[in-house]
């Protein structure tokens, strides 16, 4: 895959942190812009021993959200469509789901009544469907789920719609010794499963939403992890910085994200000390992707795009900054 | 060959620098024998390519409990000595504490009290005594106190009675490519100011029981987090291999413990596929340390201890396998 290519012309310098460039262009996907080069820039000065914005190795921690950042959110949350699914292969086992919400927009095909179903509302499916089994089948379901399941419109799987240009900033970021984190309002047993082999981002750099899982022995010396009908933890909105402070006890020095659910996330990279890069990726390529901000009910970007303003965060124009949009568009 | 392997990454491989071994012996704190056979010949067999027990390396997972495993944890655990010193010095503004346990016994200075508090029990003081504080004062607090904190027996810091032999343990792993985690019935929140420097683990790899907190904005663009009085998760017993599965998101291939707050934790390593390594620590050097096991209020050990004995896990004899126990002790 091209994608892989340009990252072998990266090497790393050594402790300093310094990454030499073999090839002229680490964002080949990105348009020469504003976009471009303020996160060139931003590296450039946190990575150079000496510059008052270097940061230590250690610290340079990246946050990113998942859905609509790194892959496709449209026409529905990924894993709605796959909570949809479980719904329905369930259904004759559950009459009361007939008469119950959200069950009832799923088994009725109501699409409108599916779209409001938010980052919440699918754990709370997710939990009821999958209550009782251990976290290594639920991750088996997955993984069968994804090599299946088709893009409505792109009819190509989930794992397809990533963003060329996302893939190459991770790629960037980690040659400069930068630590990349998903921090994604969606389910954490929903996405490590594949996220190391989609964005090179290993399962302990996952943090998602989650529910109660319990120890069991299911036999002498053979224990499992049984999932629970109970929501654990809502890592949305004000969760994000919260689950960010659990999970990796340190504050990011850049975070990207695409809707209101990141602003917390990118408030609280904002607050601290030295060099900062906020990010958002405003979807405006009705063409090659969707277009929807302040009124859509998947990924709205109302309240967070007022602040990236008012405090000059990098908004990302995807049709003006992206050359290409989807690693498959690199083929043709 | 096997030799050389070990040698490649232990230049630099402690954060202390403590480790820093010129010569052939990853393990030079470890008198020769069983316990020091067997470590080597499974990083050996680990990391050989083509050898059947070969593990890929982002599987190298290795999860380590704290107290007791990585640095003392008698008479108290260190974090219940924090908590007592925090409570004596609240104590004026909360007279109602006088009659409330485990307040009573800490302000009565009932030592025979003190030691009955369990991992749960520190938890529920350290939660009461804090919330309200920020994530940020909180782990001030914590740096502040241990950097006046004395043991009472030993008359150190308490982190100089980290054990040297597990410093070596830690950095043979990672220089074999093992990524190395603490998973402590311990606070998250009071480990992870200095595990780092203590023992080269950064803060994103330190799992631990955690209080609940709340995202707040204390001024227009100032961002808290606030720690609630309200436990969230208790990393112990069965708790440890469920913060694994939510913290990691991997299996560990190796772990090590003490007490039987570890046993599952070694159960759920055991049942992975593949190589498997599971060691605790038998506290048997009264002179050097302390020796305690079935009948210990703090660090029991007793069932952990007869399953490990049945399913022919490591059990390190303290005094017999370990040549030194402090790292101060090299000095003499």
């Amino acid at each position: 895959m091209r994608r892989r290519a340009f990252i072998g012309g990266l090497v790393a310098a050594g402790a300093s942190g310094r990454v030499a460039w073999a090839q002229a262009d680490p964002l080949p996907s990105w348009n020469d812009g504003a976009a471009r080069r303020r996160i060139l820039d931003f590296v450039a000065r946190t990575t150079t021993p000496g510059h008052p914005d270097w940061v230590p190795v250690p610290e340079r921690i990246a946050t990113f959200d998942n859905d609509g950042t790194l892959w496709c959110e449209q026409p529905l949350y990924v894993q709605v469509q796959f909570a949809v699914d479980r719904v329905r292969s369930a259904a004759a086992q559950h009459p009361e789901w007939r008469e119950r919400e959200p069950f009832r927009s799923i088994l009725a095909d109501d699409r409108a009544g599916l779209a409001m179903i938010g980052e919440k509302g699918v754990l709370d499916i997710v939990v009821a469907t999958h209550a009782g089994l251990t976290t290594e089948q639920f991750r088996q379901n997955v993984v069968e789920w994804l090599a299946t399941a088709r893009h409505p419109r792109f009819g190509r799987p989930y794992t397809d719609l990533v963003y060329q240009p996302m893939l190459e900033l991770l790629a960037l970021l980690r040659a400069s010794q930068f630590k990349t984190f998903i921090v994604s309002g969606g389910g954490i047993d929903f996405m490590r499963p594949w996220t190391e082999k989609a964005y090179g981002i290993p399962p302990e750099q996952v943090v998602g939403s989650s529910g109660v899982t319990r120890y069991s022995l299911v036999a002498p010396d053979r224990p499992v992890l049984l999932k629970q009908d109970k929501v654990e933890f809502v890592d949305d909105g004000p969760g994000k910085p919260e689950g960010i402070d659990r999970f990796i006890g340190r504050r990011p020095v850049l975070a990207f994200g695409n809707s209101d659910g990141d602003q917390q996330m990118l408030e609280w990279t904002a607050a601290g000390p030295g060099a900062r890069f906020m990010g958002l990726v405003h979807h405006t390529d009705a063409v090659r992707e969707y277009a929807y901000d302040r009124q859509s009910p998947v990924g709205r970007l109302d309240k967070a795009w007022d602040e990236a303003v008012r405090r000059d965060w990098l908004v990302v124009d995807m049709k003006r900054d992206w050359k290409v949009v989807f690693p498959f568009e690199l083929g043709r």
